[in-house]
């Protein structure tokens, strides 16, 4: 799908297509929609960023607390996004052995309390065996500084998903 | 369910109760969630209207712009949450004969060429005979009062919603 493609969308395609590139955020593309014509991959995952960067922390969390609990309990693999099933399928996370993922799950509730959102990881650009390390990491930041990784993360996946729809090496 | 009850819910659980109070958008929700507790159905609906009057403007096209088409041919059925399907038949539009749905739908087009977004009304205040008269009064009226006039329907539907699931009059 080529920039001249994007531009020709009414909101409803639009929304359509990029409406999860931000993690259950059809909000965010319906929003950047506003801002078409578009001149490239980079000119709109920048009106996605900004559009993130322009929330008050409430709404930076609640972007953040609309993604999946990574190889989570809580949500069921069948209703996962078909991005984030992709993605994390990919990541192998779904064969981590019994004690790796019991001590996994441990670690994203402790994070999911003392943060008050789920543990977001760009996992196609991670290494899968990295995972479990990085979350034990991230676990002992300043939650200012958290909040900031983590919304890097979903412009990491955000990037990611945008390259793609759009055919472009991401 | 009482306000104890929602005030003690962690983000996954008020996110899947609340997240469709604004149609397609459980980010707000999942926003609002930082401002618990809450004192009542009123406290918790100031923040959702808080959220949204904090948008920027594309933000606010962008709430309207995730509301299904009225008595639309875009949005099959089987594509409504639940919420607008149960909202759209209590109204009675499934039921408009084919020259009412056809002048309806012609109009829709027309008024989402003019502002960029659906036509949004919250049905269960209105009466169904009025909705084609009011969509023609509202093509009429210029796009910054339209956009108002939208995003106060958006904030009734919240109301209903958020009052029948906390079990009150609304």
């Amino acid at each position: 799908m080529d920039i001249e493609k994007v531009n020709s969308m009414d909101f409803g395609e639009f929304v359509d297509v990029f409406g999860n590139v931000i993690e259950r955020c059809p909000l965010i593309a319906a929003a950047v929609w506003s801002k078409r014509p578009f001149s490239g991959l980079g000119d709109l995952e920048k009106h996605f960023f900004a559009f993130i960067d322009g929330l008050p922390l409430s709404g930076q969390e609640g972007v953040l607390r609309c993604h999946p609990e990574l190889a989570g309990r809580q949500l069921p693999w069948g209703r996962l996004t078909a991005e984030s099933q992709r993605e994390q399928s990919a990541a192998g996370l779904q064969n981590l052995g019994a004690a790796e993922r019991l001590r996994f799950t441990e670690l994203t509730a402790q994070y999911r309390t003392r943060f008050g959102f789920p543990f977001v990881l760009a996992l196609r650009l991670s290494d899968p065996a990295a995972a479990p390390r990085e979350l034990a990491r991230r676990l002992r930041c300043p939650p200012a500084q958290e909040l900031r990784t983590a919304l890097g993360e979903v412009k990491k996946i955000c990037h990611l998903r945008l390259a793609n729809l759009l055919g472009e090496q991401p």
